[in-house]
């Protein structure tokens, strides 16, 4: 096997260049790299000074390291001389200024670095720029060589392992990142003790730090990553590159193997975590449109084809990316891609998170398939949001239910410099900002996050009998997110005649020793139809409360409860093309309001985004909510069908064994949900009945 | 040349079959109207009784019109006997029922049909049926024939030409509709007096009603439409089809050449309007996804290239359709579509409506280009809005300036049926709703239709230099909108180094005899990024004003002027991948306030979009404003560029001789634009100068 740089072969050039000027994933990709090294060609070496983040100077780094590593591997598959030139031009103009560059100013907690204002945007850059540059390392004299070994690379080495060495150990995805970069450019440059040090850490066990530490220890046995879906994608990038050198050059390790194999199941966790549209849930800190395009799980995605296997679920993702990895194994991915059928089940998933867990809910296929997230599990460390029993539901091509996900524009200089806004702690990671039940107007675990990321939440039942009767569930409860309150919610996607899409049925049991405020939360995107029973609109919008959240919504009007006791509520609202009813069925009296969010924010961060609350004061009580979708309403063509709900209303009991029971009344007759908390089987727990009437 | 029906040969249901299975935009149709009709033919006849606007026997109804002519129509291009019969078997059935039924209730001002609530709808359904009865009637038995003739059609055209003979010559939208169906039910059927009512009216004359008079009449001789885009739309339908119908059939009218090609000239007009990506402003009553896809306009372009020409502007609007009309000229447009270019630049126009015009600039090419829409004409009946000197802009593939639109979802039942809101009138038709300058808080005309249809706006000035300098313009005038009032407002959009996108330069004169309030509003999308120089967001959000619109609106903050006379305000929004800054300097001392929609709106009628006003009390003023678009931002990709304006501030000096001079200084030089309102012609009223600085 004849290496071309790190991670290529001499064929699997060749192979890669059969691709080109093809429609394959991998034809795309090449076809990009090229115009974007051919665009670098014509506007010459550019290396400029330091800058603010989100800076023109920021910006050019950033693609620096990226055009080193796309020049160089396009120089390769195209034999192209002039690429692998540019490659050479840019490494020796970061070498002749690096060593004399001062360091950065810090502006977040993050050390800084000499480019870049944290030193991980420094760790992605030596981690392009290492792997352009063994692509080039056998044509280059010793001159070349020494410059931008001792010029630039050395000094970064040193900086990564020896100035921040109490960093590096960090088990962490910036962690990851650094010794990624420090083992692959270790590797590229054959210093085997950077290499070893990124393996195993400093102390050198293998447990405190490095490599091995981070497999073992960042995600869980199920391959679930603590920071959610959007944090998660950003690990597996060097964590996949690594791998993949580690496999190729200390083929010993078995690193693919490691803690059974462990970053297989982290890579299929990331996948099932993501929306049919391809989009990952905003579960914690993240955008909301961060999805499997992304390039770091185009390389995990890759590997995975490569090194464990193409599952039909792990080919429906490659299916919604737009590129692939230029490697062998992106090559496999555009293989896989031509055999795979047009659309594919995707199974329901559950990840244990270690403590707590993570249930993704799945029904029907293709992109409008139907996806229910319910979170119960550890609280994702600084990037946690205070969302125990949190619940996002996807649906016909868009979430229905949604996340309100980051207060943040990501490299909107701006915005300041990009970074996270204060309303990030202010609203987005606040309890209300999501489908929740908030208690006494407070967050969970009072907002706290190291007494959050002591605590998680438990899933109790999961069943999908999807196939066998239509119905998939989840329960999941805690009893530490608020002193003396437990927490209960089942949640059910029922595929029931008459309703088109499934119902999700969402039923939530609070329970606490004393009196308190219960707020079912739930928040939406679209146009208010109708508050079925009447609605009274505000003529000023005051603001709802003062702190977790609340300070920054406002009221846009209520609706009183449309019975007593159990009191109902229905509104219907339209999404795109879709009609979606919410009935709820309270036990205690509740009134309801919709909420808009935006109070508060002199400075614009936050959307002006729309919600229903619906408040309760007693000791306990029980929100029966049905998400009915139903429709279709085409504005351009003007055409619209079934603008009114098929359920007439909602009721609920509670037996005396404990059972809730849900009736859904629909026009010619009714089914009953039996919901039994006290079964021991997860089989039990649902089950249902149906009567003409 | 042998007929199959009334407007095809079966020489051109052979071409068209040659279309079946090829991706074509007539073989796409194809595709289409098969399904629809084996769909039907699955779930077998039905023909419902009596029901609400956007009921399901309302749509079926509707359904059933289309089916008719679908049916008939595959039945002859496929050779298929069960479609015809499907297409009798309806037409039977509607027979047997039509007679015994009662008049609907009237919903609104249209007189009432027998299965819809407006005769409109009725005019319609005989359209569609009596096509496709074109398709069957030679095959048909004489009983078959009396009993759908004699049963169905001849009570049809007695309503409409004898019981509603009132109506019936109405120039208006819904008097085409009434001709057309007459006259085309007449030829079908062979019975002549209705032919001749339908095209010389009821008196006979060619001219006090029926099809010759509304084509002199109802267009203007640009061929300009009063009611707009979304109802001109509407009426090239029955306008194309009739004329087609006489063209054959009556072919010593000429039809095509009326009033010098008065058809043609109202195709394109309409045309001509439709934005980059193929939908219309939403000028007076519209909503705002209608747009060159509609069947109206597939059947009008699909006319135009069979009878006027295949203009490259005409073909590039065929290429944002996803089909065409089953029709030898649909076939003309297949093949157009085949050998068009990629891209064509699309020329700026001006449309004189008898009175006032309209302006469209345009700027680029493809579907990101540059289009701004100028309106100072007529007032558009029933369904206008009092907009003089509105304007809106759309580029890089979005609105920019947002048009609201009118305030009903069509066919949605719960919100009212699908009618026309109340809040249509209560905000969406009102001046503030708009883009442009509002006097006193008060609408044009007093808000008073029968008022504003009386009066109108003037185009003093058009350029289009864009090919020579980069320049359009164009230049309004109303003096009768406010007593004692005069508006002028100069648009210029400037392609102009180093802005990527042309900037858009909106100068408002405002000359009152007295005192007033001059409110400059502006309508965007897309999230605030930040106003430059501070803000002072209110913590309640309190209604703007009592009454034309103004208590639709809820103030968020404000911004005080940035400086004293000429005062400046600047503000950067982010809508989709593109900034806009939007940078003003008015004369005297102004508050900008940022404003949201939706106060006094208890059924949820209002979309909550954003807008900005500024507000100057005097005599007189200019407002002087630079909509810049800059930068990108990829959120998925988390890359962002230029999210700053280039432009650094704007001035304005007013010379002796009532010059305008702007002048724009941006960080390496400044740019000075003269606008001299007295200039005799077009060409010298706007001239740029550029200096280093």
């Amino acid at each position: 096997m004849q290496m071309t740089g790190l991670l290529w072969t001499q064929d699997d050039m060749a192979r890669i260049r059969d691709h080109a000027d093809t429609p394959s994933q991998l034809g795309v990709t090449l076809g990009e790299l090229t115009a974007e090294v051919e665009a670098a060609m014509a506007a010459g070496v550019v290396v400029p000074g330091q800058g603010e983040p989100g800076s023109f100077e920021h910006n050019t780094h950033k693609q620096n390291a990226k055009l080193i590593e796309h020049a160089a591997l396009m120089g390769r598959v195209a034999n192209n001389r002039a690429y692998l030139e540019l490659a050479r031009e840019l490494l020796l103009a970061y070498a002749a200024e690096y060593g004399d560059m001062p360091y950065q100013v810090a502006r977040n907690t993050n050390p800084p670095g000499k480019l870049f204002h944290q030193i991980l945007n420094e760790h992605m850059w030596l981690l392009g720029a290492a792997l352009g540059y063994s692509l080039l390392r056998e044509d280059l004299g010793d001159d070349d060589r020494a410059r931008i070994e001792s010029g630039l690379f050395e000094p970064m080495l040193d900086m990564f392992t020896v100035t921040y060495a109490h960093d590096f150990d960090r088990i962490h995805n910036h962690g990851l990142w650094a010794v990624a970069a420090v083992g692959i450019c270790g590797l590229v440059i054959g210093q085997t003790r950077y290499v070893d040090q990124a393996i195993f850490g400093n102390a050198g066990d293998g447990h405190t730090g490095g490599f091995l530490a981070q497999i073992d220890n960042l995600f869980s046995p199920d391959g679930y990553y603590v920071e959610g879906p959007y944090y998660h994608r950003f690990a597996v990038h060097p964590l996949c590159l690594f791998a993949e050198a580690l496999a190729l050059h200390r083929p010993k390790l078995n690193i693919y193997e490691r803690s059974s194999r462990r970053i297989g199941r982290s890579i299929r966790a990331l996948l099932a975590t993501a929306y049919p549209d391809g989009t990952f849930p905003a579960l914690n800190d993240a955008s909301r449109t961060m999805g499997v395009d992304d390039e770091g799980v185009r390389v995990a995605l890759a590997v995975h084809l490569g090194r464990y296997g193409a599952e039909p679920e792990v080919v429906a993702m490659a299916a919604r990316q737009n590129g692939t990895w230029v490697h062998r194994f992106g090559e496999r991915v555009a293989a896989a891609l031509e055999g795979a059928p047009a659309s594919c089940s995707i199974p329901s998933a559950l990840f244990a998170d270690g403590s707590g867990g993570q249930a993704h809910l799945k029904q029907g296929e293709g992109a409008r398939r139907h996806h229910l997230v319910v979170a119960a599990g550890q609280h994702g460390m600084g990037h946690g949001h205070f969302d125990q029993l949190g619940l996002s539901f996807f649906s016909g091509g868009r979430e229905r239910l949604t996340e309100y996900g980051f207060c943040r524009w990501v490299n909107v200089e701006p915005k300041f410099g990009g970074r996270y806004l204060a309303e990030n702690e202010g609203y987005a990671k606040q309890s209300v900002a999501h489908n929740l039940v908030v208690v006494d107007q407070a967050s969970q675990h009072r907002g706290d996050h190291q007494l959050a990321d002591r605590c998680h939440g438990r899933i109790e039942r999961f069943i999908d009998r999807y196939e066998v009767d239509g119905l998939s569930a989840v329960s999941a409860m805690t009893d530490d997110a608020y002193p003396e309150v437990e927490l209960r919610r089942h949640c059910i996607l029922l595929t029931l005649e008459p309703c088109a899409p499934p119902l999700l049925i969402d039923v939530v049991e609070a329970r606490g020793s004393a009196r308190h405020c219960y707020d079912y939360v739930f928040n939406f995107s679209g146009q208010v139809i109708r508050w079925w029973g009447g609605f009274s609109a505000r003529e000023s919008l005051e603001v709802l409360g003062e702190a977790h959240g609340y300070q920054h919504l406002w009221v846009v009007g209520e609706q009183q409860a449309l019975a007593g006791e159990p009191s109902t509520h229905a509104m219907t609202w339209l999404d795109g093309d879709r009609f979606t009813t919410w009935h709820q069925c309270s036990e205690q009296s509740a009134v309801a309001m919709q909420l808009l969010v935006g109070a508060n924010d002199p400075e614009h961060n936050l959307r002006h985004e729309k919600k229903v609350m619906t408040r309760v004061h007693s000791e306990t009580n029980l929100f029966v909510n049905v998400f009915e979708q139903h429709g279709h309403f085409d504005e351009a063509s003007e055409t619209c069908l079934n603008a009114r709900p098929e359920l007439r209303h909602v009721d609920v009991t509670r037996s005396p064994a404990a059972k809730i029971e849900v009736t859904l009344h629909f026009a010619q007759r009714s089914e009953t949900l039996t919901i039994d908390p006290e079964a021991l089987s997860g089989d039990d727990f649902v089950s249902l009945a149906g009567r003409e009437s």
